[in-house]
C-alpha cells in the first residue's frame, strides 16, 4: 500500500457545516471561525454560498463574511454558486474560486436543485465557462455518490458520468459526496476505482459524511488509490437539509489526527484546529462532534 | 486485499462497557441487555467480572447476572477473573470461559493491577492452568497496545512478548487492546504484523477504543492481515477507570454496519442490535454513542 505523502484538506465547515443550522449565526462568528481555521493551517476554506437566501437563509451573509476576511496569500475561500447570478455576486466579492454542484441520482437532483442531472449540467456550463474566462477556478461537487435517500444504491458508472461531465465543463477538481453517509469501505474504494476510469485520480476529492460512523474508514480505504484531497468540517459540523438523517461531515480533527498518525502531511496544527472548532461550537452551545477534539479537550482539562 | 469471509464479534458492552458507569445498574437491566444481545445474534458476550467490588462496584452482581441468563447452546458468556479466587467464583456459576488481563506497559500494569507485567503473568499462570484443567477456555487481554497514558508510545515487540506469554500460559486467544484509543491505522497494522511474528493470526483479536474516532479505520487496516475476531461494545459503551479520557469501545453497531457493507458475515441482526443498545442507553438516560445506531433510529422515526 502506498499512501500519499501529503493530503490537501478542503475545510467545508463554514458552508456545508453551517448551512443547515436553524439559528442564525452572526457574521462575526463565521468570520472568526474562518480566520481561526486559516490560523490552524487550512488553505482551502469554503466560506459560503450565493444561493437564494429563501432556500439557505444561513448563507445570506456570505458577501459580508467575505468582505471581512483578512486577505492571506495562498489561501482560497471558495463559495458555492448555483447559477450566473450567483457567480456575478461571487465575482463582485473578489472570490477566486467557486463551486458548482450536481447529483449522481435523478431523484436527489430533482428534489435538491429542482431539475434533472442533464438540466443541471446545462445550467452549469455557462457558469463554469464565465468563471474560467474571468480567471476563476471552478470545483465540481457530485452528491449521493454512495447512496441516495430516495433511490438507494447508486451505480459508480452514474457517478463517473456526472464527474466526467463536470470535468468536461472545466472543473479542475471533482468532489465525490457521500451525502447520506451510508457508504462502507469496499464500496467507497470501488466507487473511486470506477470514477478513476473517467476522471484522473489527481482530480478526485472525497467528501464523506459520517452519518453511520463510516467516513474515516471509507477515506482510509481510498487513500492508497492515489486520492489526496479530502473535504471535511471542523467539529464534525454539517448535514444536508434535503436528506433526512444526513448529519455531519467527517470531522476535520479526526481526519487530521489519522493522517498525522500515518505520517501524511496536511500542514494543520491540530491544537489550533480544535480551538477553531470551539470558536463555533461554543456559539452553537454544543460539544464538538469530533471524537479527536473531545479527547484533546479532555486531555487539556486533565492537564489544567 | 483479502478480507475474512466471516468475523466473530466479541461483545464486551455488559462488562467493559458498563464497569465504569458511576450509577448502579440493576441486575435485571444487565440481564435484559445480555439477552437482547444474544437475540441479535451475538455468540460471545462478556457478562461481567469477578474482581473486587471495592475496585469495580458495578460488577459486584456478576454471579446474579449469570444465574439469571437463559442457557443457550453455542453461546459463551466469558467473565474476567483476576486470580484463583475469582476463578473459583466463576466456576461456581458454571462459567465455561474466563479472561485474564495483562498490560503491555509497566506503568499501566502497576497502576491498573498493582504489579509488574512479569508478576501479573506469574499470578495468571495458576489461574489459566486451573481453568484449563477444569475444561474452561481462557482468553487473554493485553492493554495499552497502541499507547499508554503514562508512557506514551508502546513498542510492538513489548506487546508481542506479553501476547506470546499469555498464549504460552494456555490462552486460546489474545485480545489486543488500544485502551486509550490513540492508535491510527498504520500503527495498528504494524502492531498486528509485529504480534503475528509471535502469535498466530487466528489467535489474535482486536479490541479498540474509539477515543479519537479512529477505531473503525484501525480495524479496517488490520482486517486484510487475517484477523477475524473483533471486540466491541453495543452503543459504544465503555471506558477505562484508570485511563483518563479513555472513553468508549468501538460501537458494535458501527462495526456490524461496516462488515455487512463489506460482505463480511457476522451473524448479527443490525436492527435487533440497535434495540439491544436502546435497552441499556434508555436506562443510562443517554443516546447511543454509535452513529450507525443513531442513523437507524432517525430513519425509524422518519418512517413512523
Amino acid at each position: 500500500m502506498t499512501y500519499p505523502e501529503r493530503v490537501r484538506i478542503v475545510e467545508v465547515g463554514p458552508r456545508d457545516g453551517l448551512q443547515n443550522e436553524p439559528t442564525t449565526i452572526p457574521t462575526a462568528a463565521k468570520v472568526a471561525l474562518i480566520e481561526a481555521l486559516a490560523d490552524a493551517g487550512l488553505t482551502s476554506i469554503e466560506a459560503g454560498s450565493f444561493v437564494s437566501p429563501r432556500w439557505v437563509p444561513q448563507m445570506a451573509d456570505t458577501a459580508a463574511v467575505l468582505a471581512q476576511l483578512r486577505p492571506r496569500p495562498g489561501l482560497r475561500y471558495p463559495v458555492l454558486v448555483p447559477n450566473l447570478q450567483g457567480l456575478e455576486r461571487a465575482r463582485a466579492c473578489g472570490v477566486r474560486e467557486v463551486a458548482v454542484f450536481a447529483a449522481a441520482s435523478e431523484s436527489f437532483s430533482r428534489r435538491n436543485i429542482n431539475c434533472s442531472i442533464a438540466e443541471s449540467l446545462e445550467r452549469f456550463a455557462p457558469v463554469v465557462e464565465t468563471a474560467r474566462a474571468a480567471g476563476l477556478r471552478v470545483r465540481g461537487y457530485v452528491s449521493c455518490v454512495l447512496g441516495c435517500p430516495y433511490e438507494g444504491a447508486v451505480a459508480a458508472a452514474a457517478v463517473a458520468r456526472v464527474a466526467e461531465a463536470l470535468l468536461g465543463l472545466g472543473c479542475y477538481e471533482i468532489s465525490l459526496g457521500d451525502t447520506i453517509g451510508t457508504g462502507t469501505p469496499l464500496a467507497a474504494r470501488r466507487l473511486v476505482e470506477g470514477v478513476a476510469a473517467a476522471v484522473p485520480l489527481e482530480r478526485i476529492a472525497l467528501h464523506f459524511h459520517d452519518t453511520y460512523g463510516q467516513a474515516l474508514a471509507n477515506l482510509l480505504a481510498c487513500l492508497d488509490l492515489g486520492v489526496s484531497v479530502i473535504d471535511s468540517a471542523v467539529a464534525g459540523l454539517g448535514g444536508c437539509p434535503y436528506a433526512r438523517g444526513a448529519t455531519g461531515n467527517v470531522a476535520t480533527e479526526d481526519v487530521a489526527y489519522m493522517l498525522r498518525g500515518m505520517g501524511i502531511e496536511t500542514g494543520i496544527d491540530l491544537e489550533a484546529l480544535v480551538d477553531a472548532g470551539l470558536s463555533i461550537t461554543r456559539h452553537l452551545n454544543r460539544e464538538p462532534a469530533s471524537k479527536a477534539a473531545r479527547a484533546i479537550l479532555s486531555r487539556r482539562q486533565a492537564a489544567a
